[in-house]
């Protein structure tokens, strides 16, 4: 099944390495397996055999994971190689040619571009800039005009960093409801504010999946999961067999480790994505040529500049001469813009952002 | 798309927790963590980061992988989570609705039922036991008279243990060459035996898939791999993006620790399977009422037996009246068969066969 190259994660794998200010990376400053390992305090490490382990994930772990939610039990619980393979398989499982998905853009080209590999028809509706990178209600509603298999967002969204709050889900879940559509939210920029509801807790056929990358600054582990009723974990599950078998107890012990100490794990985060956002605001009054729909939630952005240059090409220029780093709106489909990351240490991006502000001027003298 | 119920992997889930004697574990004794560890020499867990990762996989691993083969660089190798996995994503990069798969049966239920949920037609080649697990050379060859885009078996095969030597591949080839049909070759049971080749080393359009879980005895790493031409390298790490991304620095650093020590897992597992084989035929010479094809390589055989009950009853029973555990002929649609593992302890091994043989006498009298 035929798929397009994934523009953000080409540029990430292209470009990245050559980073010096990294300004959008989507995952907190990663720890160290030292750091990790030092916070077994059960000496769980001690006691791990490399065999497949429980094949739908390990007990201990789901118990950890469900303190993340409001609703279920671990019965509700899957396990996945990060959060990407969970939205695939999710998307394999749920999904036949023929079949009406809704997505939104600009958004992350993984919810578009699997199901229309997988022969559905995909209907895009627009976030828009002007309205705080909400989507306009009626062009929402006619999305919903003949039967939608299934609904697929990121909330927070990436890369407008859009959270959608409770209300808008109930209007959601008010479309989907009478044909019992599938909502598929990859909440992997969800941390754990009270008002950060999930799908899962709040839909019958709400499914969500998330993983360690982001929030819990542990992409190394390459661990995801969904939540989601008994009948389709049990569905996914069979899937499971065919693809993956397990995470393995590895990946299953650290990621309980690390679940563990969510609330420490959440708070070093939520300090450094609160100090880049400072940074962001103090710029943003100074800089003329940029503006910024703030995000309340998540690790990521998307900043718009004035200038007539493509944001391929700024992007480049940039890394070309000053080791500065973003992804270009052009990856998401849209151009004047810069996909941002609130993830490094805020001096760094202090400095990143100097840069950008002598481009933005020479750009536009 | 759908799937139906994977029945070795089912049955395995299902049952597997209350085994005393697992008799048929396809993985040679799982390692510890602890002793996995303990071969890290030079210091490399010390310095993994917990990020993505080099996405495609660590280039220090990759030479490991390579010393498994007889021709290549790096670039003809991808990392995936498993070997499973590996293989999916092959399926699912190359074939498309429509397209003609030929596979052999008995084997494993992921290589007829992926291309079948894909919209694939599938060409089923019998393994004939009487003929020492091979298949029938005219159906083979009738198999290729409209055009087939991949072939997909494992070598050595699950659960017939039957090992295809360079003439069978070199005639597959011949096959396969006109029209640049893929072969993905599952390697996951080969070895380092010289003669062991690899479909990789000797066709463009050949796709070996391995990983760490049976003759590495490292299941609990999820490590897998792909070694295909750099065109096919290339086409499936565009799929990598919108599926997992990357396997990780800390399963990529504990592989790179493991193959550092290829030759003495390989020896160690090779002592397990010989002790386990030399107890089969041992039995077997005093057994009247079962026969194998000894499987010159690999870790696993399809025993037959004599008797009018079904593999699944008779499997039930040993379990649950002695602990004893077997994967029934009937999840590989193949009665009065057993699959075996020569994968545990030669005296727990010892110890099942005599109650096999008790079940055995009870029900030929």
């Amino acid at each position: 099944m035929k798929l397009n190259d994934f523009l953000t994660e080409q540029w990430m794998n292209d470009y990245e390495g050559r980073a010096v200010y990294n300004m959008t990376d989507t995952c907190v400053q990663p720890l160290s397996l030292r750091e990790l390992t030092a916070m077994d305090e059960d000496h769980l490490l001690e006691r791990t055999i490399l065999d497949y382990g429980v094949i739908t994930g390990d007990e201990k772990l789901k118990e950890e994971i469900l303190r993340l939610y409001h609703t279920g039990s671990t019965a509700n619980i899957a396990t996945t190689h990060g959060c990407l393979a969970a939205n695939e398989m999710v998307m394999n499982t749920f999904l036949e040619p023929g079949d009406t998905v809704v997505t939104f853009v600009p958004g992350y080209q993984q919810f578009t571009d699997i199901p229309a590999s997988l022969g559905c028809r995909v209907i895009t509706v627009s976030l828009r800039e002007e309205n705080g990178w909400m989507p306009d209600e009626k062009e929402l509603e006619a999305a919903f005009h003949s039967p939608v298999k299934m609904v697929i967002l990121n909330n927070p969204a990436n890369p407008t960093g859009r959270f959608f709050d409770e209300a808008f889900l109930e209007k959601l879940t008010g479309y989907c409801r009478p044909e019992k559509t599938y909502i598929l939210s990859d909440e992997i920029y969800r941390g754990k504010d009270p008002d950060e509801i999930s799908v899962s807790d709040l839909y019958e056929y709400g499914i969500s999946t998330s993983g360690l990358a982001k929030m819990f600054s542990l992409a190394g582990l390459r661990m995801g999961w969904i939540k989601a009723s008994e009948e389709i974990i049990h569905q996914l599950n069979v899937r499971r067999d065919y693809t993956f078998i397990s995470t393995g107890p590895l990946a299953d012990t650290l990621s309980c480790i690390a679940l563990r100490n969510q609330d420490y794990l959440i708070e070093r985060s939520r300090k450094i994505i609160s100090a880049d956002k400072q940074v962001y605001t103090e710029w943003l009054k100074k800089e003329k040529h940029a503006s910024l729909v703030m995000p309340e939630k998540g690790t990521v952005g998307f900043l718009r500049y004035e200038g007539n240059i493509p944001s391929r090409d700024l992007a480049l220029q940039l890394l070309d001469e000053h080791g500065v780093f973003f992804v270009p709106g052009s990856c998401f489909g849209c151009e004047n813009h810069l996909r941002i990351g609130f993830t490094r240490d805020p001096e760094m991006v202090t400095e990143g952002l100097r840069f950008l502000s002598e481009k933005l001027a020479e750009i536009n003298c």
